[in-house]
Order: C-alpha cells, then structure tokens, then sequence
C-alpha cells in the first residue's frame, strides 16, 4: 500500500475537501428521529419497534399438553400397563374442563389445558387409544409432556426490545403475547427529484444529446429499500424557476403528512447551469444566486470519488423549512453518495440498530491506484470464502453496468495512492 | 458426533417416516413457475427480472464530456498555455450542436454530447474559464475527459439476466437503457389459514385455555418476505364444514387473480379433532373422512423435529385444484416447516436465483444431543467472526421467544444423537 503524507494533485485540490465523515455527520444531523405511530401486525412487517414490548401474561399462560394423549396422575401409573376410565375428553380450547379425579384419566389435546389435580400426559402411542377406558402401556414421570405456564415467556418480561426490526418471528411473538398492534418509527415521507435539460423519460425516445432518466427510479427504489417512504417527481430541466415551483408545489400538497427529506440529483456541480445550487442559494429577497450565502443549504466538496459535489442543508419551502441533501448526477456518484450519507442517516432516524452497510475487511484480487486526498468507493464483487473481493468495471462515475453486477463496495482511504493485489481493503456489503 | 446406524427410539417411528428432502419435492412441485407480468419501473423493486434486458442503445448513446470545461481539439494545444475563441457553448441536453471548427473551443458542461471534430475536454479548472475567449494552461491528450459512446454498455448487450432480482442499482441501470417497463415473475398468491378452537385474535382478552392466533400473521409476514403475496383469512375453529366454507368462499371470491397457494397451520396431528387432515380427506361423495385416501392432499410425517406433521397436495375448490401445504400449528413448528419447505418452493416458483437461506457452516458453541432418525433444525445464533453458532432456547416447539432471538437455524442430521462443542454442523442465515 502506497500512502502519501502531504496532499496529492486532482483537479479539485483534497486539502480544501470535507471530509467523508464530516459530511455523513451534517446530513445525519439533518433528520431526526422520527415519530412513534402504531400499526397493525400486518402492517407491522420490516418496521422498527419504537417502545419494549412487554409480555402481559405468561406465554404459554396455563400448563397445557405437548402431545395428543391422556392427563393423568403421575402417581396412578405406578404399575403398568394399567387401565383407567377416560372420565373426560379435552379439546384444545375447551375453557371449562373438570379436575381430574384419582384413579381417572382425560383425553387431552396438544395445546389444551391440563386438568387440575393432573401432573403428566402419556402420549397416545403409548396407549390403545381407547376412549371409555384407556390401556397405558408405559408410566410417564411427574411433567412429562407437560409445557409449565410461563415455561416460553414470563408475564412481565421485555420480549421485544425497542429497535428490533420487525420479521416474521417477532410478528409471531407479538400476537402470542396479545399484541393486536405494535409501536412502530414513523418512515420519513422522502421527495425524489432530478433535474437535467438532458433528460428523457424512460420508455421515450431519445434524440443526440439527451439520456433517458435514471438517478429518479433508483434513488426512490434505494430510499424504499432503507426503510424510508420515496415519492419521485418528475424531473425537471436546468431552470431555476420550474425547479423551485415543482419543489414547493409538491412540499405543499404534502401539508397533512409533511415531506421529512428532499433528495436531488445533478445541478450541484462547477458547470454554468446548475439549477440545484442556484435555486438553494437564492437569497430570501429574489435577488441573484449567492452560493457562498446560500440561505440553508451548504454546498461542498467532499474528499471522495465518485461523489465530490455534495450538499446539505434546509429548503424554506411554503410550509417551513424541510431538510435537504444534493446528490450530484452522474449515477454511480448518486447511488454511491447515497450509500455513504443518506441511507444510514434514514435507517438511523429510524432507530434501526445497524444503521450502516455489514463491513467487512477482505483481501483484493488485483492491485489498483487511487486519487491522493480523496476517499475512494469502488465496486465490487466479494467472494466470501476466499475472504477476497475484486473490482467490477473501472472507477468512471458513469459506469452504471458495473454498479449493476456489484454486491459491495470497497474503500481506498484518502491517503492511499496505491493498493496491491492481497492487501486488505474495508467492504461495505451491499445485500448486508 | 454420536451416529446411529438402526433406527433409534422415538414416539413416531422414524422408519416409517419421510425425509425432509422427500417432502421439500413434494412441496416444490405443487408450484409451478409463476407467469410474466409488466411492472413500471416504481413497481420494480426485489422483483425477480422474468427476460434477459438488452440494451437497445448504448451507454452512453454518444460521446460526452466527463467534465464542466472546454471541448478541444487537442492539436490545437501543442503549446500552452494558449488563447483560444470560444465558438459555441454546450448545456447538457443541448441537441444541436455545431461542429467544432479548428483553432476555437466550444465551452462544454458535464454529460453534454462533444461536438464533431472535437477529440477531448479540458477542465475548467486549468482555464481561465472565459465565455468569449479562453485561455487553456495545459494541454490534453486526445480522448482526454471524453466518455465514449458505448463505453458503459454497447447496443445489444444483455445488461440484466432473466433472474436478476432488481434492487436500486438495477433500476437505475434498465432506466438508463430506456427500459420504462419491465417483465418480472408474478407473485404467488398465498392464502394463510389457521385453526384451532383455542384461538382468539390478538388484541382479544384470553379466558383459561385460550390462546392468542400467532400464526397466521406469522406466516404471513414470512410469505411477504419471501416476494409472494400473502392474504390473511379469520381463523376458523376445529370445525370441517366452517374450514371449508371459509377456504371455498375465499377462492371463489378470486376468481379474477386465482389463488396459488392455501397454506394452513394446525389440524394435521395425531389427535381427535384435526379439522384440516378431515377436511382435505373427506371423499367427493361426503362420506365420512379417510384419511388414508385422500382426494389429494398427502399427509405424512417427515422425519423431522420440530414439524413432524406434514400435508401437501391438492384441494378442489370452487374454481378448480388449487395447491395446497398443511404445516403444523405448533408456532415454532410452523415457522421451521415454511423455512424448510414453503419458502424455498416459493422463491424457485418465482425464478429466484437462491431459492434456500444462504447456508454456511460453524461450530457448535456447547454440545447437544439430537432424536434419532429425524433431522433437528435448532434455532441459533451466529457469531461470523467467531464461526460458531450457540443454541438459542431449547428443542420445545412452543419455545417463540427463542426463535424471535434466532438469527438462523442449524441443523443436526437424523442420525446424529449427540453433536459435541466445537463441531460443525450446517447453519442457515435467516437474514440470508
């Protein structure tokens, strides 16, 4: 590994950059932890429990048999075989069953309540299955095929702690204990927006010059995917005006469930035209852009690549300020920004326990060279088993294909210009 | 590990039984691989691709500068730094560019089409970045910060294999091809029905007997998981007629979107009142129940713990067969049988390129001993780091909490008895 102690040549110079961290730390601060709604158990899949969740009563809440058989008295069975009048029979949810007199037994279910005064079932396999009077083959001890009330879960007990992400184990131990609905963190309501005059809908034709859109469905599949709720606008060319009058048309038809993140893509760059920066750095009075002022929105460069235009801030829309994050629009630095910045931010406004990626540290296939000063994200495949992981495509920032075929990511520190084929690298897993 | 060679003692006989991978073909077949559908591209997300996605176009469809600058021709820069008029200035989407004539520059922003004639871009940072005239410091060499055309992807090249479960990254890539729609595998429907006469619906008080229904929105939290589409009925009690009415009205009432799949829990035990072993045996005459003949639906008990009882085949309903899987109603059961067997067959049905949890193997963290002739599949969790899974809870197949703390099961072959600390022993992922 090769590392360099002063700052390296790029055409941005890194020692102006913000670093990586700083801006993960800005466009976290930006989201808080969402509310606390409640839902059903239908509903309640993938969410994140917001309170612990205690158990009211017992699980199982009365002794009731493991097996189909027959409730007996232990003590009754003390020279088998033996044969004993079946003196009633107990379906399971029977909620008025006798007590079991000595010297009688009842047929019982698995899951029903073992009668007062019985200690044990004996398993009808080990029996003639009779149904007036029962031949018990073999004696069974005091409990056995018992399952003890309290024996799963004991009343009072935190079965789910707050932060447990909801599947379909936990749905299951929530209804057992009686919960017909569960405390969840709200979704944040997230807007999709990408701008370019560049830009064709998908499914329409394109003319020289122009791209069909893509950063809009993937990054509202991606904030779907985190958890959180996407709505994607259409896009919009590079005109400040139409840009700020979809935003805040939008944000305004939101008023009963207000937007929590606005997400753009593209305009955020060193061009002439970029409508992103501009429209979030008007000043109050309409006067002309001051993107060094901007009125909430902080535009940088971050020390990565791809993803050097980055920014983060407050849009003051028609019902107040919302939280903003500017993605620039080359779609493998949108997909891998959002990767860096605004997943974890969602995942933990959320409480998710695991707010980032699953990392790993695996050994690289091939020796590859990086920028000086700027942290690099590539893509990658990793192969588990031989603790390796290999770059897929080269580091264009366009290179969506190669994005497409990757599982993870991988790191190249900031400082590091060269890494050879077997040395270590940090792997963010992209399914983890 | 302690192996037996005969059959070892157990209150089914294990002889007698189906293997676990008898009955997971029985389950897989009743599936067949569902039909294509076309989903827009916000209807897209873990939908498994159903056609290979070739790329009309390529990507990019032309050539375009990787950089905010000037497009050149680099012979007019063999020496720098030089002043050079700018002739023409190029916005992103702008599709009617002149061609660059020689001696001038045409100002260029990122992603916009280069202009004939021209061979490479500089940067804004190495100009003085003026609109009428610009003066270049340094000089680039052909091709320099130009993305060819089909540098990404060419013209008919298979972006997306049939099989490719379509997250962001995947998305964004169909989009950029132009793909506005796409085909994707249909969901199975699944129908989820429990019984039980001891059932109450959570949220419902409980009286002595009682227990709460936790299957159904168990099971069907797993078959959403799993890509189908579940659909919850209201439990029925241990009542053949009510079960089948509830069933037959169910279907009938999705005559439009038929069902796929009737999955139930409960019913198919050994004891004297298993409505649904009655209700999918009853003969087409209505005559008393065989279950030996039925007219469709296998029982069987597989040689497994927990999930001995096991059904699967067909039931004629109202619009015809339609398939059927009976898990048993212990929850813990119920759960284990729709991971061993509901889940994968689901998944295949759906073209899933990794039907089954992804498998690893660990260590035994202590020892534990296992029933003869029936393979146990424990809940655990899983230390990666480690390599070692601990048991969570004990073999009890009414032990809910424990599998809720689960993150995998593992696995203990039928005949192994005893598998001591430090062995290996085969893991499935829960979150894999």
């Amino acid at each position: 590994m090769r590392r360099v102690t002063g700052h390296g040549h790029d055409h941005g110079d890194p020692s102006a950059m913000r670093p990586v961290a700083e801006h993960a730390a800005a466009v976290a601060a930006l989201i808080g932890p969402t509310a606390t709604e409640t839902v059903t158990l239908a509903d309640a899949r993938e969410r994140i429990l917001a309170e612990d969740l205690v158990a009211p009563h017992p699980l199982p809440s009365f002794a009731n048999s493991a097996m189909d058989g027959y409730a007996v008295r232990s003590a009754d069975l003390a020279d088998t075989p033996v044969a004993l009048p079946v003196a009633a029979d107990i379906p399971a949810g029977r909620t008025d069953g006798p007590p079991l007199a000595p010297g009688t037994v009842h047929r019982i279910m698995t899951g029903a309540a073992l009668p007062d005064g019985a200690d044990a079932v004996v398993q009808v396999e080990w029996t003639d299955a009779g149904t007036e009077q029962v031949r018990i083959e073999r004696a069974v001890g005091a409990g056995q095929n018992v399952r003890g009330a309290g024996e799963d879960v004991t009343a009072g007990t935190v079965v789910l702690p707050a932060g447990t992400i909801l599947g379909p184990a936990q749905i299951g131990l929530a209804a057992a204990i009686g919960a017909g609905t569960l405390p969840v963190r709200r979704r944040p309501r997230v807007l999709v927006l990408s701008t370019g005059s560049e830009l064709v809908a998908p499914g329409e034709p394109l003319r020289h010059g122009q791209i069909h859109e893509s950063n809009g469905p993937m990054l509202a599949a991606a904030v779907d995917d985190a958890g959180a709720r996407a709505e994607l606008l259409r896009f919009v060319p590079d005109d400040v005006e139409q840009f700020t009058r979809t935003l805040d048309e939008a944000l305004a038809a939101r008023a009963d469930d207000p937007v929590d993140l606005v997400l753009t893509s593209g305009g955020v760059s060193a061009g002439a035209y970029e409508v992103v920066k501009d429209a979030f750095s008007r000043t109050r009075s309409g006067a002309e852009p001051d993107r060094r002022e901007g009125r909430g929105v902080t535009f940088s460069k971050v020390a990565m690549q791809p993803g050097m235009p980055q920014g983060a801030g407050y849009h003051t829309g028609p019902l107040g300020e919302v939280a903003v994050v500017t993605l620039p629009g080359n779609p493998v630095s949108s997909l891998v920004s959002f990767e860096v910045f605004v997943r974890p931010a969602l995942r933990r406004a959320m409480g998710h326990p695991q707010p980032g990626r699953a990392r790993v540290r695996a050994r690289l296939a091939e020796g590859l060279d990086s920028p000086a000063g700027r942290a690099q994200f590539r893509r990658g495949r990793i192969d588990a088993v031989a603790g390796t992981v290999a770059p897929v495509g080269a580091a264009g920032s366009h290179l969506l294909a190669a994005l497409a075929r990757a599982d993870c990511l991988f790191l190249v520190d900031a400082q590091v210009t060269r890494v050879e084929a077997g040395e270590s690298v940090e792997v963010w897993l992209l399914d983890g």
